[in-house]
């Protein structure tokens, strides 16, 4: 491709972009194609010669944007938010443009040193302990899993990376955790037998009672009690674990402790929400998505390590291919993961932070838990409409209830949802809370506003009150 | 952000792209900056109001870029490449911009179909069986551990997941394998005691009766050997593992056969080098990362496997929200790996294959591989230069050998090495070849022409006269 053809398509697709971005909301939100549709209106074969941009952009545009379910959506309620901006989309352009691959540091030194750099200014945003290290790993679950195999190489002596793991290592976490936690724990090979789910309380936070229970049964079998993951803003209802008393039965039992606040850490740039962190300082590890609610495209996920020689001490490999001079002075990120190569993610974070600064990410945070406490506030107005978990950030989980049996209600909510859905106006997704089926709303995109929580309110009451 | 400023910002970023593109041949090609200098450019502390966007780019360019190492440099033959294209960067930012979070099926249909469709255009283009199927995966170090991972799972009939890894399973590779096979066989939790090095032939290929040896001695021994990976085009040499007798003795023992053809998979695409993959079809799983050479930017790595359920069943979890109503119908790929999320990648695949049709791809890989076979000749042109490995496709392997003893060899080559790279023209990298320090040179960068291979042969020629 020609300078000029580059150029001529990069300001197509940029204004494509800055049209789409502002428009999107003309989208049905949740792509309403039918399995195998998109498939089928493409060919089998590639094409055996070069085609031109403009064919390939109209096809773009044609045939694979009708099958895009649009995350960017300001009536996206589903899920978590995996907001992005415009300062992290023409970082984005940058970073592919120059299309560094930062392994190690001599690959790029601004990549890893920058990156070195932001970690340290989210710690300071999240307050968390200035000795901590960060690293950017792909997503939480592949954090989790960095955390597990650490805390599996401390528990055995760094022995299982040598010999496989020999000794019944055990795992906790609550049922609310995520399903990240049985996915890793099966990958670092514990065994999902080993993995104790820890019973929750009302408000689906672990019970620090019941963890310790568990460690000292295991103890007692002949188990050897490994790691604990908890959570900071579970994913069905946004549950908070409480790290104070977790932290204090893993140091006197000797236990990792891992803390996954995917989605919630972000929340934690609020002083008035910093509370969700109490007892930080107790963790071994710490993960939270920039991906998800601070505006930075998807993925970038934060991990902080309290002993980051602990680690780097799992990962390492040395071959020669890969030994530079400076090996002794530099961070080399390819032992802080799983992966070798890594992509120059930190950029998009440094523009994010810039563009926006610390405050103007606190007040959209702000602004999210304050639209998800006032969709809470209709909720609690409305006679038929029931709360099932504590509103303390920006995930709402709530079903219509008049007093039909469980079964039922369940089948109720349900087609609610679909219809909802079937507005293409918003998404809500769904989870299941004491077994009983819960309509889950999270506030957390970019162009959010108001109305548009009132208009998602609008339609949720209206489909309710159609099916009673 | 207005989406005015957007829209500017974005014609500059895309301007100055289309120029670093062109011109990246001025720049030196790897970064001189010295350990923390970057870093002490940066501030501690993040911004607390948001800055304008042209002070956040005047910094990228004063501040960051003299820290970059020029992956996409005419100059680039260190490592292997990780080359990109005008094509790809524009999908980028269209991926970027859209901000799709591809986890399930629903949560962007075209996401999985598209993956699926081009993944089957590279099956054909790589004339691999028909009946593999494919999924991106970041890198060719994650998709190798997804193969230790169904290995495991398969070899111990799905009980490893369960209750860990209970047998002593055992791993096969060559000296000249990969480090992400240590790695993965340390985090699937084989244990590094269990990977066999298989000894390497004169040209560095493994050496089938060797492995055979291994496995019998190992069944002998109470051993359980459950996964070979064999390696077409290693790092250090491109040596390439001959896949019809290890298939056979794969077969014989029913291991898993998984082959990392990271580097070298995109030059079976011509059919004059389709040899290298003979024997495929004896395989369980096989990789190889169009992000390398095949203009697609990092990351994009193509993994394919024989036995799509074994795969799945290794990795899928159930929890409730993330259960669809087309679940039984469609792909959802966060079961295909080890991430939940997943960006829109296939994207830029599709882009890059239409932009340059298989004959495009197809021209660039051949001239690369001529140029590296002109290089090669020079090489055996000159009365003190060796050359230290067959050159089968783009990488030569060599070193200057005046008849001083190997140590003193050794470190003459370092020398060399470091002076040509001081010159900010050319990067070149090494590795160790039965003891020998080798200076390795990849052709592989978009924009690399005859002049620029003969501009490195010109600079390590004269470093090296200059030395003697």
């Amino acid at each position: 491709m020609e300078k000029d053809v580059f150029r001529k398509f990069g300001h197509e697709f940029v204004d494509w972009l800055a049209e789409y971005m502002e428009s999107v909301e003309k989208y049905p939100v949740n792509s309403a194609v039918k399995p195998g549709e998109i498939m089928a209106k493409l060919p089998a074969s590639p094409p055996a010669i070069g085609e031109p941009m403009d064919r390939i952009f109209r096809d773009f545009q044609d045939i694979i944007l009708p099958g895009v379910t649009h995350w960017q959506h300001p009536g996206w309620f589903a899920y978590f938010p995996a907001n992005n901006s415009p300062a992290s989309v023409l970082a984005e352009l940058l970073t592919a443009g120059i299309g560094v691959q930062g392994m190690v540091w001599q690959t790029s030194p601004a990549a890893a040193e920058l990156e070195e750099v932001v970690l340290g200014w989210l710690r300071r945003m999240l307050v968390l302990p200035e000795s901590w290290s960060g690293v950017i790993q792909d997503t939480a679950s592949t954090a989790t899993l960095c955390a597990l195999l650490t805390a599996r190489e401390k528990a055995t002596g760094h022995e299982a990376n040598i010999r496989g793991l020999k000794i019944p290592l055990t795992v906790y976490a609550s049922t609310e955790t995520h399903s990240s936690v049985e996915k890793g724990v099966k990958i670092a090979g514990y065994g999902k037998e080993n993995l104790r789910i820890v019973p929750a309380d009302e408000k689906f936070a672990m019970v620090p009672e019941a963890l310790e229970k568990a460690v000292r049964e295991d103890i007692r079998a002949g188990f050897s009690p490994a790691c604990v993951v908890a959570t900071v803003g579970t994913t069905s209802s946004g549950a908070i674990d409480p790290l104070v008393p977790i932290g204090k039965i893993c140091r006197e039992h000797g236990l990792w402790l891992h803390v996954d606040a995917a989605y919630a850490g972000t929340a934690a740039i609020l002083p008035e929400k910093r509370w969700i962190l109490n007892g930080i300082e107790g963790a071994d590890s710490f993960v939270f998505n920039p991906h998800k609610w601070m505006l930075t495209n998807f993925d970038c996920s934060a991990y902080f390590v309290k002993d980051a020689a602990a680690l780097v001490r799992t990962f390492e490999i040395h071959p020669e291919y890969l030994k530079t001079g400076v090996d002794a002075l530099v961070k080399n990120y390819r032992d802080w993961g799983i992966q070798l190569g890594r992509r120059f993610r930190a950029l998009k974070l440094w523009f994010v932070i810039r563009e926006y600064g610390v405050e103007g990410i606190q007040a959209m945070v702000r602004e999210h838990i304050r639209l998800a406490r006032l969709f809470e506030g209709w909720l609690y107005g409305h006679p038929k409409f029931e709360l099932l978990a504590p509103v303390d950030l920006s995930l709402v989980c709530f079903r219509l209830n008049d007093g039909r049996p469980e079964e039922a209600l369940n089948v109720l909510n349900k087609e609610i949802l679909t219809r909802v859905n079937a507005s293409g106006k918003i998404f809500l997704t769904h989870t299941t809370l004491k077994g009983k089926f819960t309509i889950r709303l999270v506030v957390g995109g970019r162009t959010t506003t108001e109305r548009h929580v009132r208009e998602a309110w609008d339609i949720i009451r209206s489909e309710a009150e159609r099916l009673l």
